[in-house]
């Protein structure tokens, strides 16, 4: 017996605004838009350019409207590798986004780079480039 | 250009019991275990019995030790689908893993059930079975 993991679900203050961000982020599409239930999103089953089999389909990420801000750090985050520039650049694409740079009390010698989405959700953009 | 989400990173006190928590619930593999670190786990590619295709591979977890506890709701928290189970049952068999009901505001209307894992990171059990 197991249970599948298909949807991360993400509290937010502007649940359309910050879909649209993380569809650009993640070249994913909006499947659901609801005001009382939210924005969901989801990668494209289809088959990738140049590629001969469809990639993985990630969990849905769905967005739905709380009262309360974001206060502290997220306990968890998504950790993303750039598919198609390397990690300067997509970084680059990021910011341009609405991302900022965001410090967690990392080093400056990690090996990833740490954003936060508008609302100041924290992720990591990673150096490895997918295969 | 996209970036593609390949692990979620869930910050935590016992990045081993954790992990070991939630291979149980998702039927997950260590893939990595490091004290420095952190533990990665990760969904098996085979094809599951009695299907013709393998499923979505999904993110890697990856559980990464931080000094802080966890204080207030989470931000991020997954959904989850039981594959070979109905929802009752699934609740079931989570709260003899070592999770517990978590109250964050419902009114017990919803058709999921909101759990939390063993360090009280929320996550819901929706009551659709997967395909």
């Amino acid at each position: 017996m197991a249970s599948k993991f298909t949807e991360l679900a993400i509290d937010c203050a502007d649940p359309a605004g910050l879909a649209r961000f993380w569809c650009a982020v993640l070249g994913y599409e909006v499947r659901d838009e609801d005001e009382a239930d939210g924005v969901v999103i989801i990668g494209s089953p289809t088959v990738p350019e140049g590629k001969d089999r469809p990639g993985p389909i990630p969990p849905m990420l769905t967005f739905a409207r709380v009262p309360e801000a974001k206060s502290i750090k997220n306990r968890l985050h998504l950790d993303l590798n750039p598919t198609d520039a390397d990690q300067a650049e997509e970084v680059h694409r990021l910011l341009g986004l609405g991302a900022r740079h965001a410090d967690v009390g990392q080093t400056g010698e990690e090996s990833w780079v740490c954003l936060a989405d508008p609302e100041g959700n924290e992720f990591c953009v990673l150096a490895s480039r997918c295969p």
